[in-house]
């Protein structure tokens, strides 16, 4: 259960076999099925939750129903909603499962005293928090000045290659903030491009 | 020069004398004159920059040479491009004074050190990345979602209160992705409010 975390520890920290045996006790397991709630809103988020297995969503509901989100997460990623972790103040957001999920939850608590424990932890969330800070702000910039093309090619680009697979259609254009329409016409697009570029290098 | 710098590590952590002393060493001061830049487009982002005094902009130029400005900083906060600086490529930002400033910069060897001598600084950064995410988050959560007045109301409550005396209103427009403008109708309608409010309250 505890085999892509540890990998995920070792690619920035360096723990000895007892700082990763400790470590462990320190996490809950979860198992999510499909569509069942990680996190919903106006609940407090109590866990920070790494994904061993599956895929999860992170969204908030406008006063119209529509989706918006924010956030995917697969295997080796984290989600949280740090706000409300760190405050204490009720979620506006949800989280569910897209597909069978296997979790590690770590608590307020539970983290706290881990990184009393094993400071060196510290470093390796300084460095998670960071890659997230880049990217977070990489999206604002794109929300604010890229077109809908461009922001599709990106998020293809930074996400496993099984994205398109794993996530439908109409939840990939909510996380862009377009119409499902509008997706399928820049993907269209994208393969006419793609093609011409093949029928190019063949010629 | 280290007054506030030190004032705001000790918000987060408890540093002993001798490494107060020793983290100043790994920062060079620097003073910029209004409209001096900090960073300018093409170059990689060399420093993390803490702001002992003054105020500046990060932004980026488009190619119609509009200004699209992602963040002020103020007294006390940090700023850099995290991407540039930490993947030494070049920087598609700029970060110029908007009034006098006492810098005190940071190099990522002056870093890799500093936080191998003093590890509680771990900590330090690593709540400072958890903050600035939260607040990137908000602000990309409110870009896709929220109206130009609501997200005028949250800058205004997030930042200092002498915000709207030290940024030019073109700038703040920019900020919020809007025209100066529609900037200038939301603060009447925001004024007209308000002294509703107080009439209410007399009546």
């Amino acid at each position: 259960m505890f085999e892509l975390l540890s990998q995920k520890f070792e690619e920035k920290i360096q723990l000895t076999e007892e700082e990763k045996e400790l470590s462990r006790k320190f996490f809950t397991p979860k198992k999510l099925r499909r569509r069942q709630y990680l996190l919903q809103e106006g609940d407090v988020c109590k866990y920070v939750t790494f994904v061993e297995k599956g895929l999860l969503r992170y969204y908030t509901v406008d006063e119209r129903g529509q989706e918006h989100i924010t956030q995917f997460a697969f295997e080796g990623w984290w989600i949280s909603d740090l706000l409300s972790f760190l405050t204490g103040e009720p979620s506006t957001y949800n989280i569910d499962a897209l597909e069978h999920c296997e979790l590690l939850l770590l608590s307020k608590a539970a983290e706290d005293e881990m990184l009393e424990r094993i400071p060196k932890l510290e470093r390796y969330f300084r460095i998670l928090l960071q890659n997230n800070l880049i990217a977070t702000q990489k999206r604002l910039a794109s929300s604010l000045n890229q077109t809908a093309e461009e922001r599709y090619s990106e998020l293809i680009q930074s996400c496993p290659e099984t994205l398109p697979q794993r996530i439908p259609q109409h939840m990939l254009a909510s996380f862009l903030g377009i119409t499902p329409e509008t997706l399928s016409r820049i993907r269209r697009q994208l393969t006419l491009k793609a093609q011409g570029t093949r029928d190019k290098v063949q010629e």
